[in-house]
């Protein structure tokens, strides 16, 4: 008999196949596991795999009295209660850098993006408005790359790979993270000295309460009228509303986002606005990405069902 | 009295600021110089200031008896005819490698534009289908940068910096030119090899007779089902009509195009595909390509003025 793995929130099939040859899977298809399974099947539920972002407390941990992992499917999880899986002896183990190189991807495509204007430009021609002549201020010509000063918040796995990308395009990389790292980066003393300092900030720092929208309008101003902010972090880092009036203001130059205040919903002011750049939160989805998480999540799995610790492990 | 500088094609006002402090600018604004200028004035002039990709044959020449240098402004100088301007000893200077870097960001815009599908994904945002958990075929994941072998098709200013971005993104980058060059790149032998090799291919080669319509639907077929095509360079390397046929019938996935067939016109098969990527020919146009390309041209100028040799010089 294969081992249980409860399912507790929504993913997609495609991306449960290898876990399922290995797994007896319990889908709860992201209703609460109090409505889709019996007591009994709760009961007999050793571990959850999860999606980090999303929310998970004690009144869930409680209804799985046998629970002893949680298993996240990603780098993220900002949504587990830390204090109350540790009151519990809950382990937590996540995907630490399995898609690092993915997101990182993401933020350069959203960088570029944002930077050389390619929805104006790909827009301006299916508009048929570059062979009518007609003038488009958003298509004048912008300071590319290589004039740029590039600030990078946070230096983690993902920020380490986003600055090795963005070295590559001639511009000058700083950052600020909560310590110095050995890398061959500029070091600010703070977010605003990095705002200052730069003007394209992509933020890549982990989510949580001391970084709830620290990313505000003071900080968005500090990057200037030609200024650009990309995140690929997570929603609640950056004040969404400032961002809106900032971009509307034209305070700063333009944003790409992979990540919002309230997925998966942006709000009508932001998608009405044509100097931002939209992705639904799919910066770590390839192929090679979703490949290097279920690794992650198939070695927790056995080490967890083996009574080893967990290899890749949240430490609370 | 300034120098007389006759603009053959029509340029933003913009470019024009710097050279028109040191010179007495007269613009033809695209129109035929016949048209613009009376003969008096035609003989006086010594020097053009051309867009390098548009037509420039003996005829004009002819018009210009006084002609001694065409400064094209940019890189490409494919659209003068060199025999013609060698056999009236005519010089032509261009800006050679002035905004390779911009190109080169352009190129890695178009890229991961494609690779990561971000028109779709900004698409898929504004429409609300996000929101509405709408199923996108589009939206699967793919393989993204990290799992990639990609091809650059010419090693020169742009190809190289193209090269030395794509390495960062973790893919294998390979390349193909008439000779081999000492870069840290797999050669290989032919486009054939190439394009059987990569599943992105960046063209980034000097248009000319022997290189039109090179990439055609033999090469785009061999890219694979997961392949793109990205074309910084000119339209006329890639058989536009083959690219409709195979983006329409997904022989391959995707495409970016900052160069086409016939500008300012990209035909209505091509604007009608959710899997292209379109700009309309500024890869170079940064602030910063600008001044490089107009240090180019002063320098020209001031050398032709001189009467000594042109420092950016094409050779015929």
């Amino acid at each position: 008999m294969p081992e249980k793995v409860l399912i507790l929130h929504r993913f997609p099939k495609s991306q449960m196949v290898r876990i399922g040859q290995s797994y007896a899977l319990l889908d709860a298809a992201g209703k609460n596991p109090g409505e889709a399974f019996s007591a009994e099947e709760l009961r007999s539920v050793r571990v959850v795999l999860a999606a980090g972002g999303r929310k998970l407390g004690g009144d869930i941990m409680d209804m799985l009295p046998g629970l002893g992992a949680i298993i996240c499917y990603g780098t993220g999880y900002d949504g587990v209660d830390l204090k109350a899986a540790a009151a519990r002896n809950i382990a937590i183990g996540n995907s630490p850098g399995a898609n690092a190189s993915s997101v990182a991807d993401m933020a350069l495509a959203l960088t570029l993006a944002s930077v050389r204007r390619i929805l104006v430009a790909d827009g301006f021609i299916r508009d048929g408005s570059w062979a009518a002549s007609k003038p488009s201020p958003l298509m004048r010509p912008q300071l590319g790359m290589g004039g740029r000063k590039v600030g990078i918040y946070g230096m983690g796995e993902i920020g380490r790979r986003i600055a090795a990308r963005v070295a590559a395009f001639e511009s000058e990389v700083g950052y600020f993270s909560r310590s110095r790292h050995d890398v061959p980066y500029l070091y600010l003393e703070s977010l605003e000295a990095l705002a200052d300092w730069c003007s394209v900030l992509i933020i890549a720092v982990r989510a949580g309460p001391e970084t709830h929208h620290i990313v505000n309008a003071d900080i968005l101003r500090r990057l200037g009228e030609d200024g650009h902010v990309v995140n690929i972090a997570r929603g609640s880092v950056l004040d969404q509303g400032a961002l809106v009036v900032a971009l509307r203001d034209k305070t700063i130059a333009g944003a790409g986002l992979d990540v919002f205040a309230r997925e998966p919903h942006a709000p009508d002011e932001l998608t009405a606005l044509p100097n931002v750049v939209l992705a639904p939160h799919v910066g770590g989805h390839t192929l090679e990405g979703h490949v290097a998480m279920q690794d992650c999540v198939l070695a927790n799995l056995e080490a967890f069902f083996a009574g080893r610790p967990l290899p890749y492990a949240v430490s609370s």
